[in-house]
């Protein structure tokens, strides 16, 4: 990073927020740096797809210096940030070199979290990486396997339920995916256990599964579940999840595969720069998004907490985006002497899928649901996959999925230091 | 698996051996019983291109009980074996239950294997098993991040040096792949190195590479090797590994990754059974693929050293898949009263690629070289891969990757135990 004398714009981050920060900074007299400790960008909505056997990873990620490749401005650094000294204006990277900044978006997002209840996790993993995807995975595919060779009957039930903990988008669509893999995907692969008679329990503590959606969407996708069988709790929340056994309300129910859906924790960003957080860790940001005392300081996305039109920003995907934008715009105004925009968050809509034949949306204008919604949701999610290559592929597996009922990608995978080569 | 009554075949080994033998017994009266440690059928041909980023792992890998739904005599169990006891007549799974069987098919084919040099094997990983493919694209696409982030020119040098041991067919397609990879598909992505600079060095202790194939053939395959600028060291044996260092002959060069492409050791099958083996580990089985003094029990593949037309069978997939059909047209004969047939291995052709515009292919009756070479090899594979899906899917991967150079599937996962989340 030779200084060109160039503003020097580093971005935290290779995900939604910190990708269309870069994207929307193209044109600018600066010199950017992104920094991820990755080196793709994952399509999140699409990863419980994985994580049930439909796509594989490849199909939703891309690597982020492939995506920056025509933008000579940009360098792309694989890299652990550790720290940020805002006195000095550098990051600190885990190898203790230093990229200094005349300005900083952080873009680095949230992961799933157990809120006091860390022991949990071991018993229910979440769903936030690639290879939390090829975990739950292995995990789902191998309690079918290990039912088939299981004699005793209440292991062999134990092992044939599966348990959602948590009614919100991801809860919902892996539920809807999980019971589909049993009763359609694997219904003839099995000679002693019968697949389709999986038990698939959905918890939600709250009083509706789709918290953030219209009530009249959360009833219907209520129903939708329960059509493919999906069994759902309301309004109980869960009190304790050990192995092999989780409990809500007065009910504990055994289960060989409980997964995690319920809660997320910013990224330690709070932390680097010593400003205050909410709860789930996130910087409360001003109003165009800097950080407070630091308006050479951009966060965005998950890892932030800010209001806009008097509502909170809700910490999906579109918002980061919408977030790494202004925080772009920001910075090109300021370099013009311009007055910087104002942020207002635009609600574009809410969107889950239940299963491959039903979906709900609600774009304000106009809600979807049925099999109209899900052929909208499909093909939205297909424009927003980045390339040709991988549209043509997502919709060859989804039109494949569709026509047999096979899922292309049912790969139980291990640790690469495991032994079972 | 209860008793019908029926003649009861255990095959150990879903690859291409044990499959083949599954698909031979269909239409015969026995019930059969196939186990294996994985729970997918790979395409170990290609299984160099996941390892490049060319392909992902669904693209050459199959649930084998998927590909058997359509047999119910089948039951597929997903274990590991540890043992035969060949008096009592059953196999032996890890959870100490037991498989009886009248008839055993052994198709567990061969590990890569260092041959007294064991602690060779963490500086230089070997390629069998899609974890393997993983964690040597990882390597692979690590090895250019680490080196843009490195400023000493002398540990950049060795970051950009990577060196393949032996001279086989892997040895030479990975040598071709990773040489495209740093030329064509990583050479506009980086901002402080130069991909297209990457030193790739093939090791061959024999005087050719393709040591098996015919000497022109060899011929033309080190100069497609040479003219993409893959160097190579022939007659000169590997006498040292080291981490970040090989020696062969009177030279240590310093590589970041080296990788193992040199010897296969057969599975415990010889062990299981306290029969002769060779010096890689195979069972000297009879001519009828059966092992000395147990005519039930047969063994196929790469497990096995037998004699054919008086000459060793090779290492071969094809081999595998004609010893599997055979087995089985030995049981089938046996149950009939038939006079069992005679062995008789057939040899297809030696076939291996050199980047995405050669290759060599000797059927025996037409030897093919270059692009008409490279067609017939890509034919010949999409033909081999098992369903319309990943047929479709590998030609889209690979119709892309020669129109644009780029590759899909540039991920770095780590192990799901790691922390890199």
């Amino acid at each position: 990073m030779t200084n060109t004398g160039k503003h020097r714009v580093v971005i935290i981050g290779g995900g939604f927020g910190g990708l269309s920060a870069a994207q929307a900074l193209q044109g600018a007299d600066v010199e950017i740096t992104l920094i991820d400790r990755r080196n793709h960008h994952l399509f999140q909505p699409l990863l419980y797809q994985v994580a049930t056997t439909a796509l594989s990873p490849s199909e939703i990620a891309w690597p982020i210096r492939q995506l920056v490749r025509s933008r000579p401005e940009i360098t792309t650094l694989l890299g652990e940030v550790t720290g940020v000294d805002s006195a000095a204006k550098h990051v600190v990277l885990d190898d203790d070199t230093t990229v200094p900044y005349d300005s900083l978006i952080i873009a680095t997002g949230a992961r799933h979290a157990y809120f006091g209840h860390d022991d949990w996790e071991p018993h229910a993993p979440g769903l936030k990486s690639l290879e939390d995807a090829t975990a739950m995975r292995r995990q789902l595919l191998l309690a079918f396997e290990q039912a088939e060779r299981e004699a005793d009957p209440d292991k062999r039930k134990a092992l044939l339920t599966f348990v959602l903990i948590g009614g919100g988008p991801t809860g919902v669509e892996l539920a809807g995916a999980i019971i589909e893999l049993a009763r359609t995907t694997l219904r003839a692969d099995f000679r002693t256990i019968h697949p389709e008679d999986a038990r698939v329990l959905l918890i939600e503590g709250g009083q509706r599964v789709l918290p953030n959606f219209r009530e009249n969407l959360s009833a219907y996708a209520l129903k939708a579940l329960q059509k493919l069988g999906v069994e759902v709790a309301l309004g109980q929340p869960v009190t304790q999840v050990e192995a092999g056994a989780v409990t809500y309300g007065a009910t504990t129910v055994k289960a060989a595969t409980i997964l995690w859906a319920a809660g997320v924790l910013a990224s330690p960003a709070a932390k680097w720069l010593g400003v205050e957080a909410d709860r789930a860790g996130r910087i409360k940001v001003e109003p165009d998004l800097s950080v407070p005392g630091h308006p050479e300081i951009f966060a965005v996305g998950d890892t932030v907490t800010v209001v806009s039109n008097g509502k909170p920003v809700p910490g999906v995907g579109d918002a980061a985006k919408q977030g790494g934008r202004h925080a772009a715009r920001v910075i090109v105004a300021r370099l013009r002497g311009e007055t910087p925009p104002t942020f207002r968050y635009s609600h574009a809509g809410d969107i889950a899928t239940i299963g491959r034949s039903a979906a709900v949306i609600d774009f304000g204008w106009i809600q979807l649901t049925g099999w109209i919604g899900w052929w909208a949701w499909g093909l939205a999610h297909i424009y927003f996959l980045i390339g040709i290559k991988n549209r043509v592929s997502v919709a060859l597996s989804w039109l494949w999925i569709y026509l047999t009922g096979h899922r292309s990608a049912r790969l139980i995978t291990y640790s690469e230091a495991g032994d079972k080569r």
